[in-house]
This record gives C-alpha cells, structure tokens and sequence, in this order.
C-alpha cells in the first residue's frame, strides 16, 4: 500500500541567486504545504541575512514561527519574512504602514492604487521593495475617477525614481500617472472586479495598451514582481555607482 | 510575529462625489469585510442623508446593523442602505415590491426581465433608481421567447424615460424592446446560465451586437450601474430644469 | 446557366420605424453594393424627411448621387445622408466642423476624444446626434495621458445632458469624464491600437469595467448607435414635454 | 527543379456516399483550384444525378461550365450545381426565388432571415433543401428588432416540418420564431456585423444559449449544413415510411 | 431592517406553452430554491399531466415530494418529474434503463455516448426524449477510440429516426456516427475532459466543425435540448399526419 | 420516488486494448465515485497483470484496497495501481524515487521539471513509464531561469531515447532541453502559475510555438499521457525488433 | 535620407546545430525576403549534404535556383531543398508521389490526411521525414466521416514505427487512427475550415483532448515539426544501436 | 456634395510633453496620411531639436521629406526621425548598425533578440533609446534554443544597466537572460510565428508568467515602448544626479 507523502525528493534551493540576480531566492507560498515553506526556508535563512515568502497564509505562517521563531507574518498582504540584517530595525512594526516607515531606506519608490480593493497587491510590491533595500511611499487614494485627488499628489511623484500604479477594473491608473512624470512606471493589474474584468484581464490589457509612454506590466495580481522591478530601478546594482 | 489585521491604512472616502456627480459614493460590498463595511457606511451616513452598499452579505449586514440601527438589508438583491431623509417613507417595506410601491418618486423608468433566474439584478438595478429618486416600475415576465407576453406590455413601456432590459442566456430582451419604444434601453446581461453562457458572455456579447437603436450596455450582472444611467436620463440635473 | 446577380428579392424595409422609434431606419453601407445602397436610400427618400446611412464608401456616395441629386457625403466619417428639411440649413457646409456649427440644434451633447486617431468615429457620433437634432460639441484634444486638458474642459463639460467619449487602446477616457459630471457618458470603444488591443477588445473591456457611475457602452466604433442613444437622452420625446 | 503543381495525388472520391447517407458527396469551393473543381464535378457527374459544390467562385464556375456544360452557377449564394433527373424542371429559373418557385418539392421548409445582410447565407440553406428534394418557402423580412412582421407570418410557420433561421448580430431570431412553433429550429448564425461580433461568435453563443426549445445549431454561416438537417427532418429516408 | 425572503414577486408561468410548443414548460432547477422549485412544479401539476424539472438537486426533490407525492427522481441524472398520464407505467421503474425499456413509445431515438462520464448528459437527453412520447434506446460503449463497437451497432443506428450523440474531450462521436447514417443526428458536448478541454469547449468546435453531413449541435451538457429536438424529429406534430 | 443510484448501467469494459494498443485499459478516476473505480478496476486485474488508475483520491485508494488487498497507491502523484507480474520486484518501494530506483526497465526515459509545483505531473509521467517497462530517470531541478543547472545535466540527456519536459509559468523547458538533444522531446503543461498564466494555457502556448525541433506536446498537466508516448518511443514494439 | 536596407546586419547561423541536434538549421521562409532565404541557404549549403526551407514562394525559390543551381521547389507543399548526398537519388523525382517512391529510407513512417484539403501540410510532413532518411508512405482518403476507410488500412497502419495524422475541421482522425495501433501518433491541425473552426483552434483543442492513448500535438499546420519527430522515433540516434 | 476631406480639424499637439516626460510627443505613422504625418512632423520640429515618427510607411517618409529637408529614414525598423542637435553626428549613418556605433551615448542599454525574423522591432527598441541619449548594443543571435550562444555574451549582459529581450514564438529568451543578471528587464513580445502564436499572444503570455525576478513587458511589437523604458532606466533625471 501507498504512503501519504512522497515528497522527500522536492528539488534543490538555488543558493546561488542572490550572487547572481542580487536577491537570495524568493519562496511562492500557494500550493505548498505548511512543511514545505518551513524547511524551504529554514534552509535559505541558514544561507542569507533576508527570507521572503509571498501568498503565505496563516498555517504556512504558523508552520515558520515554529522553525524560525524571528519569523515575521504581514497578514493584509499574505507576506512571511526573515531579517537578520544588523539593519533590521528597518523592518520593525507589525503594519505595513509602520514598516515602511521606518528610516534607511536609498532613493524612493511610490506605490499607489485606487482603494481597499488593491491594498493588498500594493502592500505587496511596496514591503518587496523596501525589504529588498529601497525607501518605499504607498499612496492609496488615487484613482482614475477621481482625478483631482491624483493632481494633488504630483509634487510627490515627481521624488520618485520608479513608480508602481496598482489598478484592477478598467486599469487605467498606469496611463494617468505616466502622463505626469519622466520615469519608468511599473503597471500591475489585479483581478479586482466582476463581470466582463475576467479576473483582471480587462486591466492587464488596458495596461499594455497604455497611451503613455514609459510603462510596462507584470503579470495580474503580481506585486511581488512589480516590487523586484523597481528596487532594481531605484537602486541600480553596486557596480554603476561612480 | 505579524498581526492578522492591517487594514487601518485603508483610503480615504471622496465626500465630495455628491456635488460632483449628483450621489454619494456607494459602497461596493464584494471583498470587504463587515468591519470594513460597516465602518464606511457609518462615515458616510454622517455626511449624506442615503448610504447605499451593493452586493452585501448577510455577515455584512448584520455588522452595519450595529454600527447603523436604521440601516435596511434586502437579502433578494443583497442591497444594504441608510434613508434618513424626511421623505424617508419613500422606503418603507420589507420587500423590493412593496419599497417600489410607495408613492413620490420622478419621471417613470421601468426595468424588465424574464423571470425569477434575473431577478436579483433586476431588483438591483430597480432598488438603485428609486432610492436616487427615480419612480420604478418592475415587470418579470418578459421574455424573447414568449414574444406575446412582451407585446402585452407594450402600452406601458411607452410610459417610460428610460428602459433597463436585463437578461442572460443569449441577451435577446434589449433587442426586442428597443424594437418597439424611442426612448434609450440600457441592457444588463447577467451571468445566469450555463454551458457557452460562459458566465454572461454571450449575452454581453448579444447586446453589444443589438440590431435596434438606442441600446447601450453595462457590465455582467450590474443592475447598480444600470439604474444610475437611467436616473440619470430619467431626472436630469436640476440646472437643465427651465 | 447562373446570373450574377440574384438581388431582386431583397427585405422590405421597415417604413413605421420613424414612428415607433422615433427617426427612420438608417441604412449600414457596409457590405452592400453600390446599387443597393442607392436603390434603398431613395425608396427612403420618398418618405421621410431625412435619410442617413452610415459605413458608406466614395462608389456608394456616387450611385447614391446619380439617385439622389441632394444627397452629401462627409469622407472623413464615412456618413451620407439626404436631408430635406425645410430647417435644412441645418446640415450646410462641407465639412464635420462646418455642419456641426450651424444654429437650431436642442440642448447639447458633448462628443470628446484623444486625436485624429478616433476623429471618425468621434464624428460619426457627432453626425449622428446632430441630424437627429441635438446640438452637439467636439471636443478632440481630451485624452487620459494628458489630463490637464481635459480639466481645462471641465466647465463646458457640465453644459452638456449627454456625453459620448470615444477611446482606443485602453479606453480609459469615459471613466475620466464621468468622474467629472453628473450626465450619462456613452462610452464608444474604437479598434484604434495594435498588439494587444485586439481591434478594440482593450477599450472594450476597460469601458465595461468603468469605476466611475454613468457610464453605459456601445459596441466597438459603434459612433452611429452612441449618437442615437446620446440624443434620444438629450431631447426626450415630445409627449414627456409638461 | 521543382514543378508547379503536384496536386496528380489528391484524395478518391467516395462514390458510395449517396448510398450510406442519402445524397452524394458536395464539393467544397473554398480552397481548391478551378481546374480541381472541374474535375471532381465531372468524376461525380458521371455517377450520379445531381452534384453540388458550396462556395464556389466566379473562375471555378467557369471551368466548371467547360467541363459540364448543364451546369448551373448562383452567384448571389455562391453555389454551383447539375442536375440532371428527369424532373429536373424542378430547379429551372436563373435566380433564387425562381428555382423555389418550381412546383414539386416534398413536406415543407421555411428558411427565414432579416433582411438583405444574412440573405446569402440563407439562400445556401434554402436552395441546399430544395435540391435534395424539400419544398423551400424564404422569409426574408423577420427580424428581432421588428417582432410585428415576424408575427405576421405566424400561420406560414406552422405549416413548416422544419424551420431554418438564419441570424447574424445578436442572433436571437431563433428564440423568437422557436418560441412560437413545435417543430425543430435549425439555427445558423451568420459573420455579419462589426465589433464585438467577432464573425459571428456573438450570435453563435446566442443561439447555442437560446431560452427556447426546440433550437439546435450549425457552424457559422454554414447554410448548406441547416439545408441538409433541415431536409433530413422534412423527408425522412423511404424505409420509414408505413 | 430587511427580511431574507423577497421572492414572493417572482415570474409567472406561461401555461399555454403547451398548446404553442406542444410540451409544458420544463423548469431548469439550478439556481432556485427547492421552496421555489416545489411550488412551482405544483403549479404546473395542477394543469398538465406531466411536468419536468432538469438539474434539480436532492435537496429540491425532497422539497418537491412534500408538495407532490407523485413525483419521481432520478438522482444519475438529476431529474425530477410528475407523470399523471392514464399510460403512466410508461415510466415505471427506478433507473433510466427500467424507464426506458417500458413499451409503448412511438418511432426510434437512439441517444449514444462513450463511457461512465458522459452518462449522466446521455440519460438526461433519453429521458426527456422518452416523457415527451418516443421510444428511445441507449448506447454506452460507442467511442471514436474503439470504432468496432461503434460498427457493432451498425444495423441498430438505421432503425432511428433521430440520434442524439453525447460526447466530451474532442467530441468526434457525431461525424463518426454521422458518417455512417442518413437521419438528424443531434450532438450533444459534454463538460467531461481536463486541461485544453476547457468545460466543453473543445468538444463544442469539434462538433460545430464535424465534417460530416446531417448533424447539428446543442449547447454544453445540454442533454434535455437536445432530447426535445430529437424528440421534434421522431415524433412530428399531428397535424402532419395524412 | 425515485432512487439515489442508477449506474448499474455502466459502461462495458474494452478487455482487447492490450492487445491492440499494448497495454490494458487505463482508468481515469476523477469524477468516478470509489465503488466505481473499485469495482472497475478489480474487473481488469481478473485479466490483466498490471492494472493502472489516475488521478485517484484516497478515498478511491481505499475502495480499492478493500477490492484487490495487493494495490498500491502513490498519494504524491494520485496514482493508484495493481503489479502482479513476476517482476513485480520492479515495482517496489513507497515512493516515486524509491521505485523507479528499482533495476530492470528498458532502454531510458528522462523526465525532468524545473521544481516542486510540477513534481506530481512529473511524477505522473515516470511513474507511468516505468509500469509500462522503461528505465526512468527523473530530473527536478532543471529550469529556464537557471540554465547552468541544466547544462549540469547535458551528459545525462544523450543516454535517453526520449524526454519528457514538465513545465508551467511560461512553459520554456522543452525548447530549451530540445537545442541540446537530437531524440524527441515531449512537453507538459502545467497549470501552475498564477494571474494570465491561464491554468496552463501560457504554458501550452508557449509549448506548441517552440522554436526548437522535435518537441510535441501533450494536454495540460497529462503526464500520463507523456509517459505513454515516451515509453512507445523508448520500447518499440516487439515485431519491430530485428 | 534614410536607405531602403539595413539587413546587412542579420542573425549568425547556426551552424553547429546538425553535430547537435541531427540535422542542420531549416530555414523557415516565411517573412523573409528571396534574397535573404538564397543567401542564407547558400551558406548552409557549403557547410551540409541538405539544406531544406520551408513556406518558401516561387520568387523565394527564384532566388534560390540562381544561388544554387541544384535546388528543388515542390511548389504543392512549399519546400525548397537541396539534397547533395552520393544517395542523392533519393530525393529523384518532381512530385511529392515520385520522390518518395525512391527506395532506400530506413524503418517506416505513416503520414495519414482525408483529403485534398489537407495535402500541403502531410506533403510537408512526408517530405521532411523522407529528406531526413525515413521511408515514408501517405495515405491520403483516411477520414472520420468515412470510417471504413480507415479500417482498409488497418494492416498497413501496423508496419509504422511511427504515424503522423494530419486533419482540420474536428480534428478527429488521431483518436481514430491511435485506437488501432500502439505506436506513438503525431497529430497534427490544420487551418482548413470555416466559422468556429478559428483557423486550426478547434481542430488543435480537439487532438490535444484526444481520448486515445499514444497522442501527442504539434502546432496548427506544422507538417515540418511533425516530420522531425516522427523521423527521431522511427530511426533513433545511431549510438542506440546495440 | 460632400468633399472627400475633413481632417482639417485634427487634434492639437501636446507640445508641454518634453517638459513634463523628458521626450517630445512621438507620432504614431500607422493610420496616418503621408499629408498628416508631415504636417504633424513639421510643426513638432519646429519647437524641438528631436522628432520621431514611428510605423512610418515608405510613402509616409517621401511627404515628410519634402517638408523637412533633415529628415532621416530607416526602413529597415520603419523609423523616421529629425535630429538637430548640435550632437547630431550622434546619429550619422544609413543603418540602425552604423547609427548605434556613434560614440556619445550613456550609461549602456543592451537589446537582444535571437535572430531575423524580431529584428524589426530590436531595431526599433535600440533606436528609440539611442535617440534618447543612451548608449545601445543590440544582439541578433541570443535565443533560447541555442543557449551557449546566450552564455556566451554572459559577460557583456553584466555591463548594461537594462535590458531588453525582445522574442516571438514561445518568448523564453527573457526568462533566460534575467537569470542571468541583477538588472531590470524589459520583454517585448513580437506577433513572429504561426499557428497557435496567435499574433504575439503566446510570447505576451509566456513573458507575463516569466519564472525569472525583474522582467516587465510592453505591448506585442511595441519596440518604441521598451526603448523608452529601457532609457529612463538607463539615464534617470538629471535632478536625481547627486
């Protein structure tokens, strides 16, 4: 008879990412087990100084608590880190709000997104980014709509060095924000939305078909990306400083 | 170790949208929870004489209940809302019947649909129309197959500013009333169906494509978003009153 | 041996529509021979005081010409028409611009886009709505990437009872607008893009999933039906008059 | 050096068709050269006594006419045929409505459509029925929009055995005529239309979503295959009969 | 505060169905309540001799067998019905096969399909032909995979008047059968397959696309439409009896 | 009133496919309830000495340990199976690698994946290779992103007869493993993969369009399927031996 | 001023490829101008014994045949080819027929379509295969509708090591042939057919949903693609032979 | 009579773009005039030392020419441009290589596509972002079924400060080369290849779901696009220089 569980042959960590791509490797939650994600990164946190987990839930949470008790769980946006940085008081607080309000960050991302609906994506991409080293502002009242609320953040955004518009429904935030500055903007559409917004490829579409200039897109719902694309953008590797 | 609760960054709420588009923001219940809903609708009823959520659980609904003692739920169409204006008996009942059968509302728009698979969006739409102000009318037996049933009620479709058509399956009703009135027909198609329905597809698809005049469309099972556009051609604007 | 043309038994056109919809049937050049087109527009002709047909092209206009000695044809939006009003003067000049700005039009509608991209179908709306009897505007320079124009617009925005905004790629003009007023806005994608526009698909599906109330959407480049539902808002029929 | 044209290998015939199923193999037009046209319809012409080809162009009813010269072309429905039966008398005439016309047919088939757009499509269906030996009557002025003259014919569409209706658009003609008889509704829907039609995916998932019963489909402007089913109903096989 | 229940405005019934389409209407109970489905099945009981309700749940059954202690379930494949007609024992028996095998049905349908996964569709289609008045046979092992079974039936498939073919995965069973036979055969895809199969969709191109004469199609897991029309085909109405 | 259970009509079993096909019928156990797949596969293994069921559940496993007390079923993979041939030895063991680790297989199959999400199709693949008699040997971290892990493995690849290339998310495995080998490659989506990866559909876009020769692909997440193509190519049948 | 060409900088070839993968680079003429496609197999000529180009035109083939004065143009599938081996005389002949009948090519690979429509791609298969050294035999009347067709070459089916079955519409053929056989079967769509065939789509989600074992798919009309592998699997690199 | 010309009223351009986004309003050719194009062109030269149109037809460039003496064309990517900058020399040369070889640039952007058929649109990246100050090096030869050629360039990918991949068919190469590096890259799919690519959907899908961190996409063909990115990311603002 067959056992429950085989999966003592799951594959190698590529302990070698953060040399080669700056970042140790990240940990994609969904469809692991609570064993999984707790030996995946017990084994990374014995190698690197950071450990991230995206789309954890709870149980996943509760499982990394037990292996690594300096384990850190965000629940509004599904994150689960490790930072045993001397830094690591850049980390501290147990919101996202508090979190990236703390000093240290270099340069300067802006998130920003429409409303609660895409909170969660937008806290996703901006506690990636301040995690990987960037000073992170998440702006979340600004929406196509209302445009007027957009304008009074222009000042603001001219401080940034890369932007990430969070937007779910038409998707049309990316195209506004462009309008107004002259740096890259990282587009994320969410799967916010029902009827014809096909869990997100209404936004997805209305993005890559941006009329302004200087925008790209991640895939639907995918902060994390946006997150990584713009630390990369902000903080540019070690090696083009002067 | 993370909190499972970082919701208090969330936005701002746009007071300003009476002046500027005629009634107050509305709540989009879908994805937040009761706390959530429940702590928005109260800010907003102490600005506005009607608060309206959509898509409104039962869970929410009693989490308002508390916060709000005069609020409503109409389960059939999952509607939750505040009515503290002196005409406020405009609303009394229990059902979407009897709350449409109260006497004052303006102008005349009748919403249509086939039969009890449709109603809760027809209701939707209905409800929306008469809590802004709207004299709403609600016939359920109209359907492209019984084409009699329809010609029945075709004196009274005459009565009419405005017609919300809404249907699923092939989307046919827009088409066949819009044959027989000259006053514009918004067309709501609704995900009820099965097979190559795909979840109101073809009937968007159906009434985009309509052959009669006049029709304009709304998204998959947006009975809200209809009855905001027919309001809105049924009682203008008082500053185009003469 | 066959013929070539088996034409003779064509549908019989629909004389009563003008009563029960309120303006003659307009006749879709697109796909019907040159003779065709001709062969209907004057049987039109003979019993109604304006005939339109829209999708025509320059061969279409010529045998509707030789036909029909008043007839104009408006290439820049593909539009023919005979009008034969004694207020005819209503329709002089040779261009969208020309005809647009001759007095006696009712109330006013408001027809804006992005460039010369969408100008047809902007125009052909615009046409549209004003053969009928609206007073209608043009607005072409009000596009999403550029918002400060269209806030310069704003105060004539407010004039209008109808608004039809026209939009490719990721058609997010409509929610800009309506976020601004308290009308209807008609919402007309166009197949204007490439890559993953889809022929307007983009547009389509960004309109549909507007976050701004008020907006209802016609089908792609669908100008002619946008102007028939922006007028009938506009000017009511006259029973409604007190 | 290579030869321009190896088609000397192409697929035998399958001469035993007529006998399993009914009537002999037809040709497909599209996609074959005049001169394999020519060839196939000859080889069929001498086995049996009537041969159709669907689709056909101009150039293959030429080398057609070369190779047979009792064949007969249709241009207005594209379809090319011999008929060589005694009572071939039955397909005499130049023009659609004059082939119909001939007296002779068997039961009753009504192939309606609404107007001139859809007109090929069923004129396929229409004259497909009559050469396999059904009386064919073709309505070509019922349609959705206009459900008066669609009544009119009520009593003709109670004589049918099987009724074609043949739809672009929105393609709910099938729903209205199916909900008003008790026979089977063979519906095809048609590419007419722009947009969001998508060749005649709009109306083919309408139909396919029909609220009626009694409906059953065939592929896109495939009107030959509703003539056969259509037929198929109309007269069944001899050995049926008591 | 609102109450739970607001369905007491729902939809009349349309009780001269039977004498327009010959059959009364059938209620599609999916969606409804099984309060729902048992007054309206009682409604209908108490004007005609058989009513029919497809999808309907264990739930509805027991609902229904309160208010109808006549009525029948047959859980594989979720119908539920009342069959109060002096001939009645036509449907005694617990299981579709013992329903089926009682006599007295009039003319031949032959429903056919592959294996276990399609029954349900399979029995669904034979069932509703069989309380509509047909004789109908079932096939289970015929699948393009093992053509010899298919073969096997041969001398069976002529005897029908009308076949139903039930298929899902790529849905090549009707040309199979098509191929073979000179009667309607109906095609029925089913929602059976994985991966690329998209609930039906690709059995649905298949069939639309058959290249086999004689076939039409009806929608996704549609088994009762197309049991209607097979039934429309084998049983005409009787007013078309010399 | 009707009974819960009619399935004791179902389907004959195709007792010649090992004969035809070389190997006996393989039963897919999704949607079958545990009495089905117990009793279908106690049937087989009265014929056969190795029987095989996909995608089985635990409670299918147990209905089947009851029936036939020498199955084996292996939870990782959902593959549940009965070897009772003499070198049942081959069979050994309680997880993938523990069995495939067994000696004895014919020539070899590679099976490689890029990481855990894909390991249950991989392992679906290998597993049914080696019951049908190949040497497997499975690969799990070979991926696009890490290309100097795969080349680590360009030796190994030259010693399979054929490959099989498990991937998700963009689905670029097997166009990168076939520009390193000269035998067929078979590619497996997988439905892993989030926002437009579409179930897999991404993945199998990416697979049919490879740039590199000999690759051939299966339906989304079949490793079945590939493990049946991969052992036909690897094991020739008999008579093909000199 | 600008010039008309800047080719001059194109791709390097690839010219270790043969050593690599078993066969030197094709070249996929499609999209390249003739002077590109005759300089490119020009370079490849002077490093391989065959040089072959796909979808190659007749002014492609020009521009060859004055480059390389030994060329080949099968105009009925499009290929270009060069075959400067001492066996050259395999490739004698100007047809498709002609050139395979050559004796001389190892094992035996099966190409299998219904008809003429189809020929160009199983041309393009059988050619492929041929040119890289398998014997190949096309049958070109095999097709679903008629199925005893099929049964004809049951026998011949068994000598294949390999089979490739090329069908449009319903891509139905695979399923039938890989019922009859137990060696591998490459399927492979066409983009023959009309309406909801989608240019290949239903025919491709058809064969990927195959409900026979041994399947596996190449692109819509990727005869070529077939050809390779089906080549790899009936003649294995020469390091497998014993 | 109507007159075939009414794009006198065309859009206003934006001439603050520059100030507000760092480049001038670029003109979109495809759809355009040759008349309009140059008017356009003109008008935009003479407030800005850069102009650029891209899509730019052959006919197009011919008006432009006569209206703007300085103007350059580069058919080989469809670009036209002026360029009066005293550094102008910066774009000296006939072919996008000759023009990319200008010494001058900054920072380092590097473009990669693997061969022929993406090249157009390479080009158009490369020589947007060189128009805009970088410095480009562009790579015909990297593709993902030749990964040695990709390692090989290994060490140059390290010296750019973004990157852009640019790939048709399964659009792998980005996954590829952002495993490689810690910069951003930025993927632009190309609607290269046949079948199942539709168009660039598979490759934009492939891109979306990338398994490697960093990677952003632009719209099917949209080289301009990620050329702007691409430099934004390379040259940030000048108020962002310390």
């Amino acid at each position: 008879m067959g056992r429950l569980d085989d999966w003592d042959d799951f594959a190698e960590l590529d302990f070698e990412r953060e040399e080669r791509c700056g970042f140790p490797e990240v940990v994609f939650g969904a469809g692991k087990t609570p064993e999984q994600v707790a030996s995946i990164m017990k084994a990374l946190a014995a190698q690197h100084d950071r450990v991230l987990c995206t789309r954890a839930s709870k149980e996943q949470a509760d499982a990394v608590f037990k292996a690594l008790s300096s384990a850190r769980y965000i629940s509004s946006c599904s994150m689960l880190f490790v930072d045993s940085r001397k830094r690591g008081a850049q980390t501290a607080g147990d919101t996202v709000s508090e979190i990236l309000a703390n000093p240290g960050g270099m340069g300067k991302v802006i998130v920003c997104c429409a409303g609660t609906s895409d909170l969660a994506v937008a806290q996703e991409a901006a506690l990636t980014a301040h995690l990987m080293g960037s000073r992170v502002s998440l702006l979340t009242d600004v929406g196509v709509a209302g445009v007027h609320r957009v304008l009074a953040h222009e000042g603001e955004l001219h401080e940034a060095r890369a932007i990430i518009a969070v937007a779910g429904m038409e998707g049309a935030l990316p195209s506004l924000v462009a309008g107004l500055v002259d740096v890259p903007v990282i587009a994320v559409p969410t799967s916010v939305g029902y009827g014809a917004s096909f869990g997100g490829i209404a936004a997805l579409l209305g993005m890559l078909n941006s009329c302004a200039g200087g925008v790209s897109v991640v895939n639907i719902d995918n902060g994390f990306g946006a997150g990584v694309v713009a630390h990369r953008i902000n903080v540019p590797p070690v090696r083009f400083e002067t």
